[in-house]
């Protein structure tokens, strides 16, 4: 209830004007002019101009020509994201596969590269396909700005990963940095419902699911990630299908994994890979994914499910039997359909998403990024 | 992105000021002086004065005589939210029973009528007790301020309920206005979670979980309500806890409320009434309650759980089973103990948040208030 006192400082009031002329730029489909910025931020022409120049000399903004017009008057240069500054590194590591991924400001994916194979043994793989990555961001001219994770468990603060049980990992501490780069750990759903977002096309509450070997959930509520208390929300695939159904790797029984995660899936599909399962009955899955996603309906009241991972191009087979499913269990789904969609990125929506929250980071924080850059 | 540049009106300032005021009043454990209310909000003593002046004539704030003080000087005068101006009228109406509730600004219950008996076959009886408790109310010189309505179902804009299963209404209209007074109709799951965070005893993330005939929730996310998208969250009810169990009212199989509603409880206990519940075994139920609520604690990541309606007086026989099953369920649960607490107010919780939404709508808006006052 207090009214604050504090006096702003200036500097702050820098830091926060940065971040409003870079977001107007990057928010704006075209190269938008200074004095369009002036017009959208409420600043004065001067004080954007000095803010754009800044932007520039720090990579985050490039100027580009006018396109010719007919009328009367010297057309302004357009403002947009640099293509040539910093880059997001995104990495993500799964039972089996990892991936590493980096993008640039413009949000282009300018390297991906995937490794297939079992993960569970150690992270030295990883960390050559992190170098690698960086290796060929570098080459090309831009900036690795930072590193981030995704990986399919629970992470906490200071990059720990609680337990991901599919990895088999427990209390593993990733750290703060890495490769002398900032380096975020989150969790792998949480990054790729993000991505999702960003693609725009989505409203502002979904549920993003994520079908692995394990299953995950990212909950977007009100246009923001919803972490949960700890930061641990989103762990449907250990939402019970059948409490008295088979045992899972968390120690408990009946868990959707068990009906509806990749392992599962293949072993009823009776099928050796991923690549087989079009044409497949997935009904089996379908039913049980259905069951867990009427739960979820049910609990948050959200109109739309992204599938991805594995799900994205399995969607077709098993839509009938969660839209049955739903249909039965959602007590308003006669009121208002849900829209099941299939992930925009598919499976490299948390590699993406990885890349993704560096870039937000510097989007919300330019004066920092400027502030790295100059001490170079 | 796009910075206001609408003035900002006298009016609205004025009416933001009187909310303010109010509300530093409203949060003050004693009485609080003209002076402290100055250096609480930053207004000015002169602008506080006026303010607090229209309160009082407004009778939305009373004047007390200071305690005697030893000190130099004279202490100055309390201001303390009115006992004799507004009052909210909460109404509740479920499968067996109706309440009313009438409470003032400080907060204090003045009225409280409840009545047993089958609450399906029509509206008859809520509306001669709401009459009742307004006539008690307006008896001690109350004025009511306003009518909500709980209801054990999913409610839309306008006082539609779309659907109350155990009520057997479907799309019933109770409309924006009852006897006069302006009408509100809620979930009674999140009135209750709301009285409940009025206790002030909770953290800012806590799902109520409310034990009737139907079993609902009300999700309370960094200190506000969470509705959903429609307004319909926190159907716990029909999540089910074995996809192939009893047939439940909704139409589903082996939903919560098949295992740990109020008439399964009886059932499996084989005694008549709630009163007789006390000693008997509820293990199955606690089972059947804790497997849901391991899936709200693995969606939602919160780690405070609040049972209501008859599950606060059963909790001791409830808790076993309940925390062997989150024990198992719960993938986080080794990490952060979760804790299951008793509602404080118990059954009367979702009509004592309906009088409480009532004084909410005042205290965020006494502006609107004064207005209707000096029409009166």
């Amino acid at each position: 209830m207090t009214a604050s006192t504090t006096p702003v400082r200036q500097s702050s009031v820098r830091a926060h004007n940065l971040a409003l002329v870079l977001q107007t730029v990057a928010n704006s489909a075209d190269p938008i002019s200074r004095a369009a910025v002036a017009g959208a931020t409420g600043l004065t022409r001067a004080t954007v101009s000095a803010l754009v120049d800044d932007l520039i000399a720090g990579t985050l903004l490039t100027e580009v020509d006018p396109a010719p017009r007919s009328g009367a008057g010297r057309p302004a240069a357009g403002l947009r994201p640099a293509a040539n500054g910093p880059a997001g590194l995104g990495l993500e590591i799964n039972v089996d596969y990892r991936a590493a991924c980096v993008v640039d400001l413009t949000g282009t994916v300018r390297h991906h590269l995937v490794e297939t194979g079992d993960q569970r043994d150690g992270r030295e793989g990883l960390f050559e396909l992190a170098h690698r990555a960086r290796h060929l961001a570098e080459a090309d001219g831009l900036i690795t700005a930072g590193v981030a994770l995704a990986v399919p468990g629970l992470v906490t603060a200071g990059g720990i990963v609680r337990v991901a049980p599919n990895l088999g990992w427990q209390d593993v501490t990733l750290g703060t940095h890495f490769d002398g780069l900032p380096l975020i750990v989150d969790n792998e759903a949480n990054l790729a419902a993000l991505s999702e977002q960003d693609t725009g096309e989505l409203p502002p509450s979904f549920v993003y699911v994520s079908g692995e070997i394990g299953i995950g959930a990212g909950i977007i509520l009100d246009g923001a990630l919803y972490r949960g208390v700890r930061g641990w929300s989103g762990e449907i695939g250990h939402i019970p299908v059948d409490p008295a159904g088979p045992l899972c790797r968390c120690g408990a029984r009946g868990c959707l994994e068990q009906y509806a995660g990749q392992e599962a899936i293949l072993r009823a599909a009776g099928v050796p890979t991923v690549a087989d399962l079009p044409g497949a009955d997935l009904s089996a899955a379908g039913t049980a994914l259905g069951t867990v996603l009427a739960t979820v309906i049910n609990l948050l009241d959200v109109d739309t499910i992204v599938l991805g991972g594995i799900y994205a191009p399995l969607l077709p087979a098993l839509r009938p039997a969660i839209s049955a499913e739903i249909g039965r269990r959602v007590l308003t789904a006669g009121w208002s359909p849900i829209r099941l969609r299939a992930a925009t990125l598919g499976p490299d929506a948390a590699v993406r998403g990885a890349a993704g929250a560096v870039l937000r980071g510097i989007l919300n924080d330019p004066a920092g990024w400027l502030g790295r850059f100059a001490t170079r």
